[in-house]
């Protein structure tokens, strides 16, 4: 199944795309694609429902906005310099285990929402990101039965502003967490969707020029190997999101450096996970 | 008003603490102390519903276990090294900014209940800590108005696994999540009922010997300026926990170090913010 959800800004409600392409409300189960659902065997319960009910659903209109897809976990853990030549693009040593840094929830949105250029700032970066979503609750989980707490995969753009993030005194945590800094979609990808989420090529263009080009087979640390590494250090919950990290093309590993700017396109795909486009404003008070 | 929440782990009830120290049941109220309540006025609601509703409430009894004073949170934000004395004793410099980073909401539980020793740990560490509870969104707020976005306070132990944290490879995140790892209450009290927040005497003992003994009148950073700086960074939702960093006394500073072995007690408190107790005990698979 693709899980989305789609309508206004949190008041999202739920739905799947289908095979075809084709976006279909699933408002009538009653329940929203959260911790709940996924604790509660939501996935199985949502398949076994939509068997009796998909050919009666609604199509949801083309304009409507996307919004993530799943809603607000408990918590966003990245993964940094899980990619050989991004380390080496960020002037910094492979890691020798995963490297975890936290985005504040608050920064999700959708994959077609802008991408908010924070007050302050002059170096917000884009990274395409392969985001693995966890299905039941994870703790001291062995690498070998890892995949069985996975849900499913969601493309991510792990904005990123450099100075905040590397130069305004501590941790990395300054630089993830403004708002609009985790557009999540266009839809959850259950984990039988993808053959092997070992082998996706993920992209990423900035006013059509491809600046992001990798593939997941050169992820530093696998994905099995990130949801048991994880688990030895903190309680994963269902819903929770793990973004394993950006390959090259990054704004920061540029010669010069280049950074977003109000009107830049950001275009970004996973294979058999879709597509989306952020488009960089400035901040504005409301 | 003090508010807590009682009764079994993941099934709290509301309540309040009166000012004679009786513990009342308020799920009549038919609200958690959550980010909804914070974020609807629910202190000014619950205020107005004891008026007329308190002399009729049921008293909850003395053994009762008391969990977290607030509904897990969108994030708990830490902030490293706000007194002097804790930085130089941590080998560190004085921070020019606050240092920021992120507990996993995963790891809250309540004032009482056990600190669970993780798997493979040497160095569980304890700091006391003055935390401030959100009481409405706050994105880019002045320091001088920050106060307004502060619902209260709250005695925290920021418990910490120093090798987790500081030689596991990058970031803190990895020493400060696990579960229990943040122990929070006895109760929120509400900005009105602390004269004021930067001077309260914290402490902390184990096994009935005081290792950490300060005032909040130390810190590096004050609330309005961690608030407002904070806010500059992401958005502070209703609910959201600051933890204002640990004064000198953490195991970690000690000559030698010494950590939490299994049995050990751990008593803390604030001035005007209660009093909490926790025993180590050893990890084990359930």
């Amino acid at each position: 199944m693709k899980l989305i959800r789609f309508g206004e800004a949190g008041k999202e409600k739920p739905g799947i795309e289908t095979q075809h392409g084709t976006r279909l409300d699933c408002s009538g189960f009653g329940e929203d694609w959260s911790e709940e659902f996924f604790d509660n065997d939501g996935l199985s319960r949502l398949s076994a429902w939509l068997e009796t009910h998909e050919a009666k659903l609604s199509e949801i209109p083309k304009n409507a906005r996307l919004g993530s897809p799943i809603k607000r976990p408990s918590k966003i853990i990245c993964v940094g310099l899980n990619y050989a030549k991004h380390a080496q693009e960020s002037g910094m040593p492979l890691p020798e285990v995963p490297i975890l840094f936290m985005k504040a929830t608050s920064s999700l949105c959708g994959p077609f929402d802008p991408i908010i250029i924070p007050k302050n700032s002059e170096k917000t970066d884009w990274e395409v990101e392969l985001a693995v979503v966890i299905g039941k609750k994870a703790s001291y989980v062995g690498k070998e039965n890892a995949m069985d707490y996975v849900a499913g995969y969601v493309l991510h753009n792990d904005v990123s502003e450099r100075d905040f993030q590397l130069h305004h005194g501590g941790q990395w945590v300054k630089g993830k967490s403004a708002d609009h800094f985790a557009p999540l979609g266009p839809f959850l990808a259950t984990k039988d969707e993808i053959r092997d989420p070992h082998n996706l090529r993920l992209w990423l263009k900035v006013n059509g020029q491809t600046l992001q080009d990798s593939n997941t087979s050169d992820l530093v640390f696998d994905i099995p190997t990130l949801v048991s590494y994880i688990s030895q250090y903190m309680t994963l919950l269902p819903g929770d999101v793990i973004s394993t990290g950006t390959p090259s093309g990054v704004g920061l590993g540029l010669k010069p450096p280049r950074y977003l700017v109000e009107g830049d396109v950001v275009e970004l795909g996973i294979d058999g996970l879709g597509t989306a486009k952020q488009v960089a404003v400035n901040w504005k008070a409301n």
